[in-house]
């Protein structure tokens, strides 16, 4: 018999019949995808159909309803994209249908994969246990490879745990991968050296198809610390590719580019916690990058917390993951951020740090401080 | 000195002061995403800071103002997904900003390289000059191989020039790739033989890393007519790099499954006719699916006409392609269809047929007779 699982949409509806018919509209169209009336009987409504078991009105601002629909993991056969694709697939063009919660079983979770590190296997590899991690970017795209790297050196030197490329540098001209990542890891090894210190490298390995998975192979070689991608680009698939791969086994970090939409409608997409939460640990990410609350981008503080709660909390077998919100951060506001996110984080900050008055690494120092002290 | 391209955004501003300072905010942030005051003077603020060019209040219901800003073919650094991550990267996550237009230049077209076969390409090979085409697809999941070829031949028999997988079906134990596909291409071959017709079968490829692009050249191998894949979950460059393989060469439809949010928000996201009908071409497919009006989904009968617009429209060297509106589709709606499509249009019904009483073979042939009699 197969196993079930099951997804939670909060739904826009006037009453409860006309909850109970969109939630069963829902669970049609993300299986069959036929005329109720064309359905074969036996297996195929019996298994193959979605099937609404819970619908309650929600106690939210929104109004509407929650309704959990279970699935098949028969209508799953095995494939992980397909497994999205039951969660949130052509519902995901309907108005009204957010997706805020999901629960896999034993099979789906052994499907997933899961973090290969996550919280404990970032700290252990960072040598931080109780104290949150700290991340920059090297960047501007346009600067050449030896002011890049440069700049790695220096929030290397300042403390930093991961120096990370920005999302934007690719293989421009100006800094090709090859050169620069070669680059960075050389200067963070010797800042390092100096500094006594753990720092990794964490190239954007986000290319063309076949490209991405051969860079972070690349990387690996060289010496990197972990990898970045951006699922809304590369599809929601190669996170875990990587993660699943032995001969890889570097950490991956997500870069949320491209895929906005998703999230920032509150009646569409998925919840901030799912998408950035537990979709990012069913791809095998260990880390999530995501605006954070008060920078430039409008996410608000609750929503944050949420996101942090779906790195955090008990999903199955699959670990926790550190949040990592950035965005317009400075060293002003890290009380706050550890008054909302405590020690289980990563304080993603890059370009207050650049522009102060003391230089990038002594600034870095100071944010260190500001967040452990 | 490097090309430039521009992407036009529909921005939320309560006066032009506001949306300057917005527009420039996205100028920054899809480019260099450091503070103003950070930003190196020379090449990096010179060529790689992206630079608004128009500013202008937009005439439409929702206000706010249409914003052109230009962006250096360096910033892309000849990588497909960077040019995505350019037009719309982390100012995807902003609210009140939208991607209304895109105009590229011949070293992006080339890059791009779009669709290998597009309209005349899908006319010549289904011998269908002077009218609209079909398509339909086999379902529900959970039918065994045997059926569902037997519903593709059906479709083929009644005069389809397209039977495609619904996009759930992938590899489960009822109908595994590889059987299915097979069975599907002899069935739908052996319909040909009967009928003299030139139906094609069109496997869904979307799968797992790696494995959408074998399954794609085995489809091939196998007598395939087309293959069908979902960007939203496989990612944005695998249409790209099957169309640009000679050894492959075979037209690609793409379907919009998990993908939704990025239209369904009026003030978020990209336009439909962006979505769907420029970004396809530039990812090189030859077809787009999407739900039409008046169906399950909620696209307006001018969201949908935009989306014909986008796939038919002058776009630099990109080859204009077909749209394939579905979902709820029967054949009453088709005379309102023909008045908003005309001939440049996929019709695709697949349901409706299903359940008409006079069985598939005949309702197809009522449809094709409605639509082009």
């Amino acid at each position: 018999m197969s196993q079930r699982f099951s997804v939670t949409y909060w739904l826009a509806a006037g009453d409860a019949d006309e909850a109970r018919a969109r939630a069963e509209a829902v669970a049609l169209e993300q299986t069959l995808e036929i005329p109720r009336d064309a359905v074969p009987t036996g297996y195929v409504e019996d298994v193959m159909l979605g099937r609404l078991v819970a619908l309650a009105p929600d106690t939210g601002s929104l109004g509407g309803f929650r309704a959990t629909i279970s699935y098949a993991n028969d209508d799953v056969g095995g494939d992980f994209l397909q497994l999205l694709n039951i969660i949130f697939g052509n519902s995901s063009i309907l108005a009204g249908l957010r997706v805020i919660d999901i629960e896999l079983n034993d099979e789906l979770e052994a499907l997933c994969g899961g973090p290969r590190f996550g919280t404990e296997g970032l700290r252990s590899r960072a040598g931080a246990s109780g104290r949150p991690l700290f991340m920059s970017a090297i960047k501007p795209v346009g600067l050449g490879t030896v002011a890049l790297a440069e700049r790695a050196a220096q929030f290397a030197l300042g403390g930093m745990d991961f120096v990370k490329d920005d999302h934007g540098l690719v293989d421009q001209t100006t800094a090709p991968f090859d050169e620069r990542v070669k680059a960075c890891i050389q200067a963070v090894g010797e800042a390092n050296g100096r500094s006594g210190g753990r720092t990794v490298f964490v190239p954007n390995v986000t290319a063309e198809t076949g490209l991405a998975i051969e860079r972070a192979h690349k990387a690996r070689e060289w010496g990197a610390g972990a990898v970045m991608l951006a699922p809304g680009l590369l599809g929601f698939d190669v996170a875990r590719t990587l993660a699943r791969d032995s001969d890889f086994g570097l950490p991956i970090i997500t870069h949320p580019t491209f895929s906005g939409a998703n999230t920032i409608t509150p009646t569409t997409g998925f919840s901030h916690r799912v998408f950035y939460g537990l979709l990012t640990r069913m791809m095998g990410a260990d880390a999530v990058v995501y605006p954070n609350f008060g920078g430039r981008f409008g996410f608000s503080q609750a929503e944050c917390r949420s996101i942090a709660d779906g790195c955090g909390e008990a999903f199955g077998s699959l670990r926790p993951i550190l949040p990592a919100p950035g965005g317009g951060m400075s060293i002003e506001k890290i009380p706050q951020m550890r008054d909302v996110y405590g020690d289980d984080v990563i304080y993603l900050v890059g370009g207050a740090l650049m522009r102060a008055p003391e230089g990038i690494v002594d600034a870095t120092r100071r944010l260190v401080a500001a967040a452990i002290g």
